[in-house]
């Protein structure tokens, strides 16, 4: 079981702290904005006598009203089909086990959300990472190179629109060669879409848009980024293929139920106005922006445009991004303050590749992202040298 | 990956009740006592603005104030020895991935959690049961049985005392041998001490009060049944074994943080007076002392007196208890009510047996209660004439 590749440099920044620096948080997908009030009242405003365990696959109201979001968002799901989960992490989880034996393998476009490794470890599947390039902006790897690594083991690939650590979003022809691929190969497509209500150039597209792909999409999905409530810890594995609705369903069983405050919010979200995304999303959008021209304008730097998602993948004149971003908490400061960034390193398969880059979560607002802007900046003149 | 054997009857119940009929839920540990409300009212007044992950092993805060409750049923540990988990089923999770390889043996004294199934599937254990006796109220069995089945794979033994689904309560002769044959043997002991609170007849021994112990055991842990908190979704791995602490922070790290409202319930349940337990706890045993003598009283009927828990084992004059517990849902009403059970076969290991047993689970006022066992009653009167 691999440690959490981000994680690992908190004691450094915890040193920091204690020096007095201010240490800005690029590194994980905290987000800072506000959890709805309605959402959080709902919980306030619950009358509970006795907290009760829930229905295995979440509370049926709660299912029910899932789908008509799912629906607005083109999704045509029966509440038959969707299990509750802690977090998106137990849909991965279940959907792990439900579709893998111990020795099969997953394909994933790397770099790839760190915690997939976890979760396939512990379902002892091999995670198979294909390269996309920060050249193309971490495009889909042309279907050759899935068909270089397939093998008989291999039951799966995994993807993330928008994504995880990229924030690179699938277009429909990706998404479309995808499906050739996976009914070619008959392999699943499980698709982590946390990040669906942020897209900001083209279109989103679910794989479960794509049609006659029934049978073969486990769509893993999370409230944590959609209503900013991480905390929660809810999510949904969404399948239409009976068979794996069912395997998953006993390991739902064997751990009773999801939270259940968490569900009084997540039904609760339903309810909120259409209009509730277009704030934050304008929100990251802006930050995006700012973030993606101040990398850019410094010399050496390169970070493409993602078209979704609150990541950014960044190319720096280094030579390792785990050195360097342990040098900013250790080393470094500028005005007494210093920026905390995700060592791209964690998020490849391949040892050896992302050395270069980092990757920075902008959910912080405009004004401290400038000024984590000014760190970074002030630190690559220096850094090395 | 086994389906839940307690579950399974579901459709039945919802059958007789759609028919009218009421049925009386002796068959699962969901308790009605009431959730204490300072508890939900310090979820209610939380200051929450951003609903953000918590440390992976849980706040802080929570920790160290849950070591002030330890301390109290006299264990001592430190609050970096406490990782605090998604119910006390993500912390048998933890434990099984933790320190087992697939292949490896966990031995259980039989009937047990059917659950332990699950998690052991998942991560790929064979579950070895030794079968205990009605016949003694289900003490633990001899040395000499574990002796028997102890091969190079067997890692651990798995204790639930109080016991589900027994009401068993291990004395501190019974815990004594358990530490002398895990010490010989290098072994885990997993114990799982859910129902600590609810001990009737003699000393509750927790596996952390055994010296010499503090690196084979791994308290598994939940406020389920402490605080009838079922639905929160909070538990507790605790482990002075700090390679198996580290190791199970992998696994708690690579699916984030445990559910957030729910670690604000449990923290403020550590400010309970002392004397909140009374109530439940005379409350319970009054229970089961009106169950007890119900069952008895009934030709052919034996029930052990159970020591802990909620729950008895009853020998009914059947022979096949599955078939049972379905019919009295399906075929049987007395009074236009009936009574679900949980079959005792779910609960064994071993093929064959328990299936003149069933688990009744005393969540029910005493007035249910005797109504459920006057449906009982009458049924056995009748089944099978």
């Amino acid at each position: 079981m691999p440690p959490s590749p981000i994680r690992k440099l908190v004691p450094y920044a915890e040193t920091a702290k204690k020096k007095g620096i201010k240490v800005y948080h690029l590194n994980i997908g905290q987000p800072d904005i506000e959890t709805p009030p309605a959402i959080m009242d709902a919980v306030r405003n619950a009358d509970i006598k006795v907290l009760e365990y829930s229905h295995s696959a979440g509370n049926e109201s709660y299912r029910r009203k899932l789908t008509q979001y799912y629906k607005k968002v083109g999704i045509d799901v029966n509440y038959d089909q969707i299990i509750i989960t802690t977090g998106g992490s137990e849909a991965i989880q279940f959907g792990f086990f439900t579709c893998f034996n111990p020795g099969d393998e997953v394909i994933v476009p790397e770099p790839f959300y760190a915690n997939y490794n976890g979760f396939a470890c512990a379902a002892g599947v091999k995670v198979v990472p294909i390269t996309s390039s920060i050249e193309t902006g971490f495009a889909l790897p042309p279907i050759e190179d899935f068909e270089k690594v397939i093998t008989p083991k291999t039951k799966g690939i995994i993807i993330c629109s928008p994504n995880n650590p990229t924030g690179y979003l699938y277009s429909k022809a990706e998404m479309e060669s995808l499906k050739t691929i996976c009914l070619k190969h008959d392999l699943y497509l499980f698709s982590d879409e946390a990040y669906r209500e942020f897209c900001y150039d083209g279109e989103y597209v679910s794989a479960m848009h794509l049609e006659g792909m029934e049978n073969h999409v486990v769509l893993m999905d999370t409230i944590s980024k959609r209503y900013s409530a991480c905390g929660a810890r809810l999510g949904a594995l969404v399948t239409k293929n009976k068979m794996v609705y069912d395997a998953a369903m006993k390991f739902a069983q064997a751990r009773l139920s999801p939270p259940g405050l968490a569900q009084i919010m997540g039904e609760a979200a339903i309810d909120l106005p259409e209009s509730y995304f277009e704030a934050p999303k304008a929100e990251y959008q802006k930050r995006r922006d700012t973030l993606v021209k101040r990398l850019n304008a410094m010399p050496g730097v390169f970070c493409p445009n993602p078209g979704g998602a609150f990541y950014a993948m960044a190319k720096l004149p280094i030579d390792d991004c785990d050195k360097f971003c342990q040098w900013l908490l250790e080393s470094f400061s500028y005005n007494n303050q210093t920026v905390m960034l995700a060592p791209a390193s964690g998020f490849y398969g391949t040892p050896g590749l992302g050395k270069n880059e980092v990757r920075l979560a902008y959910v912080l607002n405009t004004t401290d992202l400038n000024a984590a802007m000014d760190v970074l900046e002030e630190a690559l003149k220096v850094y090395g040298k």
